[in-house]
């Protein structure tokens, strides 16, 4: 019987205090973690709102996208309000590097394009004294501490002199809003993250969901860069958007329900604690005990 | 016009020294590395042995293995000794885990799987004081610093009482051995990085090559684990390896040759300094000056 603790940050200004939420033995955890199945807060899987998911159809599979309105309301509004009108069918993913990103949208300069006003950045947030996530790792390359909120990864840094910041972190299945040099130029254009974490773009892209089913299909989008020496592909063989959709536009006998882990439940919690502990037999020599909250999966399921 | 300075670390037991290799300016490098394809010490690119490369055929495509005897020669020649042999051919990838691994090999328990020596593990090596590398970054989240050496990815740590270890890390298209729970029980079964850098099972799995072509079509290899409430994927429906064939071994008409970068050279010491900088105008926001050993593309090109 292991006792441990389960910590959530509250953010007390400049300072990082940890805060012993509750005491909980593994028993009383598996017994909970096998016999729930609600939206409460101590409950191990979240539902996805259909308002709040976009159905990807692509010609090889369907996507689920979780939007997350919560860090970046005006390009999720955007984001939403084109889907919602049709705006991505048959648009292509015109530029696809392996291990990088697969970005998507209208012709660039076309009237379709030209037609999509442009949104400031949400990128990052003042993370005020009653601002919480549940806590990964201190210290990583990018930033003092990393986390969870809502299923999403994300990252703090505290101030001196000012309030602390937080901003949502790329990480593979991440969807994020492209843009020109400048700024606030993003509009309709997005891409995915398809390889290793790309932390250098956090804080300066708009990060507004995240893939929670199908990313293998993500994953086989035909790459349009290809290495010195091979033939280029030919921008008829790009990968087409067949329909972005809300899930709740989509007829119920086509929509895809998602459950996600609750990344804010005491079996979460308890699911790092295991994770950075690495307990099993397989470890003959234990790792280092730290997590990349790029590598940490989130799990999903299909629901009826 | 920038002057800089390309280092080297040259191990010395238990202290990093950095020596100075050379002072350069951009336009001197700029030079050099438009009017060189040769193999030397100065050389931008370096052109892989048909000996010490693989040519793995799946049913979607085909894809290059640099295989690294230099740190794991018992593995790699059991590798190799399998591959010649057609031991790969028609075995399939049964355990496919988006974001993680694609493994195969023969099935579980078969007499073609008995056939098959275990291995020792080559997983880390002494570093003693001749020892070098290209310096990527200290203090990642695994290592007290990272670096490349022959275009592998590999960490560093010093000791105050022993030798340093250095070894490779598991980062994207990394080839590694899969085992048992026991240390020394790999024999053919191995798998291919296709997520986030699984960096806590550096050290204790051996690593005996990466992908240096083809990575996209690894990438589509089919995942065999699904979401809970998804129907099973039938094992007929399991990715296929085509043939696995030392490069060496293969009609010259259908052989692919590589060049990749030379992790060793001067150029590609300035494009880390270049990368670490985002001097581009699309950082309006400077990120932090590190980088990430397993997110810098090692370019791989095409050649006859």
């Amino acid at each position: 019987m292991i006792a441990f603790n389960v910590l959530t940050i509250k953010i007390d200004n400049s300072t990082m205090k940890f805060y012993l939420k509750s005491v909980l033995t593994l028993t009383t955890l598996f017994f909970i973690s096998t016999s729930n199945a609600d939206n409460s807060a101590n409950s191990a899987w979240r539902k996805l709102a259909l308002s709040n998911t976009v159905l990807l159809t692509l010609p090889h599979g369907k996507v689920v996208i979780e939007l997350a309105p919560q860090f970046s309301p005006e390009n999720v509004k955007q984001f939403s309000g084109l889907t919602k009108n049709g705006f991505y069918d048959s648009t292509k993913f015109y530029r696809v590097i392996d291990g990088f990103v697969a970005q998507a949208g209208p012709k660039d300069g076309s009237k379709k394009d030209k037609s999509v006003p442009l949104l400031a950045m949400e990128s990052e947030w003042d993370a005020d004294s009653k601002w919480t996530f549940t806590p990964v790792q201190q210290h990583d390359l990018f930033a003092q501490q990393t986390g969870f909120k809502d299923g999403f990864a994300l990252a703090y840094q505290a101030s001196k002199d000012k309030l602390a910041k937080a901003w949502l972190t790329h990480c593979p299945g991440t969807i994020a809003m492209a843009r020109n040099n400048e700024a606030d130029t993003a509009s309709s254009h997005f891409y995915f993250v398809i390889g290793q974490a790309p932390r250098y773009l956090d804080r300066i892209m708009t990060i507004f969901g995240r893939v929670v089913y199908g990313m293998q299909h993500v994953q086989a989008i035909q790459r349009t860069e290809v290495v010195e020496g091979d033939d280029a592909v030919d921008h008829r063989d790009f990968t087409n958007i067949v329909s972005m959709q809300l899930m709740s536009d989509v007829v119920e006998a086509e929509r895809i329900h998602i459950e996600v882990e609750n990344t804010e439940s005491t079996m979460f919690a308890e699911r790092l604690i295991k994770r950075r502990a690495r307990e099993s037999d397989f470890f003959y020599k234990k790792p280092p005990p730290v997590l990349d909250v790029c590598q940490i999966p989130i799990r999903s399921r299909r629901v009826k």
